[in-house]
C-alpha cells in the first residue's frame, strides 16, 4: 500500500515514521510506497521502500491535489499550527488548521471522481475540542465548546471528516490525542510544558520548574501510545465507527502529584528533588480550564490501548530517549 | 440603529421583518433603517423608515464586504439552502451554507480593522446538528453528530460563531430552530412536510397524509415562537452566555397523536376526518433518526419563551394564516 504523512517532520510524524517502517506493513497489507510532507522537508530515512520527502504547504492550492495525485491508500494527516500559534496569527491558524485539512478533504473527493477512490484517512484532533465547564471525567458524548481558534479548527474538522466520510469521499477516523508526555527535545514555552518538563529535566539530571500545585489533573500519553493509536485507527474496521468518525483517545489520567510519585519511583528523589515549585498565575489560570479525565469507552471498546500507569510513561522516555539510562 | 437581515424572503424572514416593522425597536433601540437580502430581491413592505432590499449571493466574492460595508448594528444570518438540496447538491451546500456565513464572518472582522465595529448576529441554526443515537429527551451539553451535509454545516457555523464572538470581532446568538408548524403554504416534499400539512390542509378544509405513526414525537416551534427567540437573541444580554454562544430553543414535544388531538379540540372532527393514514417507510425511517425532545434549560433561563401548548400553535396559524377563520 501506498502511504502518504503529512505532518512527518513533527515529534509524532516521525515516531509514525519509524513505527510504520519497523511494522513494514499495516493491517497486514505491505507498507510499499511512503511519501513524507511538512512545511519543511522531513528527513527521509534509510529504509528498503521508496520514500518521497516533500516541503509543502497544504494550504497553497493545488498541493492537496499533488499529493493524492497518486492515489495513496493511507493517508495521516498530522500537520497543524499549534494552539499558541493559531491564536496569535488568526488568519494563519484558520489557513491552515481548517482550509489546508478541507483542501485534502476536496482533493479526495474530487480524485473519486475520476474513478473509484476512498482512502483511509486518519486524522489527528485534539482534546482541545472540550473547553469549559466540563465535568470531571469527560464522556463520550459531551459537546464541543473549544476556547481556542485551535480547538475551534480541530472541531470543525471533526465535523467535515465525518461528513466526508458518510458522503463516501473516504474514509476517516479522528483521534483526539491527549497531551503527550514525555515530549522529548527542549523546553517549549507552551503552558502545557511543565507536564513533560518535571519528567524530561530531572531524567537529565537538570532542574525543572513546576508553576501549578500537585493537584492538578489531566489527561496524558506517551509519544508511543499516540502511534499505537494511530496505527491502530489505519488498521481498524471503520463500519464499527457507523457515522461517528471521531474518538477520544484512551489516555491514562494523573495528577502531577502522581507523575512526581512516578518519577521517584523509577528515577528515585535525587530526580524529583530537582523540580521547583514556582507557582505562575498566568498558567494556573490556563490549566483550569483544561480537560481532567475521559471515559474514552467508546475508543476502547473499539481495540484503541493506551499507557498502563505513569511508570510506564516515564520507563518509554528513558527506553526511547535516552537510551535506557537515567541521569545527567 | 441599523439591521439587516440576510434571508429576507423566506418564510421566517417575512415574518421577522414585519415584527421588527411593528416593533418599530430591538431592546429599546429604534429601528432607523432595514436591509433585507436574499437571493431573489424580498419585496420591501411599507414603512416609515428607509428599506434597500437587494438580490445577492452572499458566497459570492465581495458580497458580505457590500453588506457591512454601511455596518449595521443588528444583523440576522437566516439564509440556507435546505436540508435536501445539501444533501443532493453537495458543493452548493458548502458554498452557501459554509463558505457565506464564513463570508460574512471575516467581512464582519475585517471591517473592525477601520474601527471598532462589533455587530450583534443573530445566526438560526437548527436541530439538525443532532444525530443518532440520541436520547429521548437532549441535554444542553449533547455532542453534535450531524446525519447531513446541512447539519454539518450548521454544526460548523456554530464553532465558528462562537470563536469570532470569543475573539471579539462579532457578538454572536445561534439559535437552533425547532421544525416550524404550522409552515403556512403549499405542501412541499420534505421529509418533515407531514408534521405541517397535517395541520394546515385540514384547517383549509383540504384533505392530508399522514406518513408515519401516531407515536411519532418531535419538537415544534410556531413560527410566531420563531420570531420571538430572533428578537430575544437579537436584545438579549449575550455576557449571560460566556463563550458559549449557540442556544437549543425551548420547542414543544408532541407525538403526531398530540398534535391530531389539539386539531380536533380547536377545529373539530371534521378536520382530523381529513387526515389518511398512508405509512411511507422511507420518511418513517428517516423521521426515526430525529430528535424527539429537549431540555432546553439553558435557553429557557436566558429568557427564551417556546409555544405553551399545540392548541396555541394551532390557533397562531389560524389567527396569522386564514384570518381567523377555520374552513375551506
Amino acid at each position: 500500500m501506498k502511504v502518504l504523512v503529512i505532518g512527518a517532520a513533527g515529534m509524532v510524524g516521525r515516531k509514525l515514521v519509524a513505527a510504520l517502517l519497523a511494522a513494514e506493513q499495516v493491517g497486514g497489507k505491505p507498507v510499499a510506497q511512503l511519501t513524507l510532507a511538512d512545511v519543511v522537508a522531513p528527513v527521509p530515512p534509510a529504509a528498503a521502500i521508496p520514500i518521497t520527502a516533500l516541503a509543502v504547504d497544504l494550504s497553497a492550492p493545488q498541493v492537496a491535489e499533488q499529493l493524492v495525485a497518486d492515489r495513496p491508500d493511507l493517508i495521516f494527516h498530522l500537520a497543524a499550527i499549534v494552539s499558541g500559534e493559531a491564536e496569535v496569527d488568526f488568519e494563519k491558524g484558520y489557513r491552515i488548521n481548517l482550509d489546508g485539512t478541507r483542501h485534502l478533504l476536496e482533493a479526495i473527493r474530487l480524485a473519486g471522481q475520476g474513478g473509484p477512490y476512498r482512502p483511509r484517512l486518519v486524522f489527528t484532533s485534539s482534546i482541545a475540542v472540550f473547553g469549559e465547564p466540563l465535568p470531571e471525567i469527560i464522556g463520550d458524548t459531551h459537546h464541543h465548546t473549544p476556547l481556542t481558534s485551535y480547538g475551534t479548527q480541530k472541531a470543525i474538522c471533526e465535523l467535515l471528516l465525518s461528513d466526508y466520510s458518510r458522503r463516501g469521499f473516504v474514509d476517516g477516523v479522528g483521534i483526539r490525542l491527549p497531551t503527550i508526555v514525555v515530549r522529548p527535545g527542549k523546553p517549549n514555552k507552551a503552558a502545557s510544558g511543565f507536564f513533560s518538563g518535571i519528567l524530561r529535566e530531572p531524567l537529565s539530571g537538570q532542574p525543572a520548574v513546576l508553576p501549578v500545585a500537585d493537584s492538578v489533573r489531566h489527561w496524558f500519553a506517551s509519544p508511543r501510545a499516540a502511534v499505537g493509536f494511530l496505527l491502530h485507527a489505519a488498521a481498524m474496521d471503520t463500519a464499527l465507527l457507523g457515522d461517528q468518525r471521531n474518538l477520544s483517545m484512551p489516555g491514562l489520567a494523573a495528577t502531577v502529584g502522581e507523575e512526581i510519585a512516578a518519577l521517584e519511583r523509577v528515577a528515585g528523589p535525587q530526580a524529583t528533588a530537582l523540580i521547583q515549585r514556582v507557582p505562575d498565575e498566568t498558567i494556573v489560570n490556563i490549566v483550569a480550564g483544561w480537560p481532567k479525565a475521559f471515559e474514552a469507552n467508546r475508543a476502547k471498546s473499539l481495540g484503541f490501548r493506551g499507557d498502563a500507569s505513569f511508570d510506564d510513561i516515564i520507563r518509554i522516555h528513558i527506553e526511547d530517549e535516552l537510551g535506557g539510562r537515567v541521569g545527567s
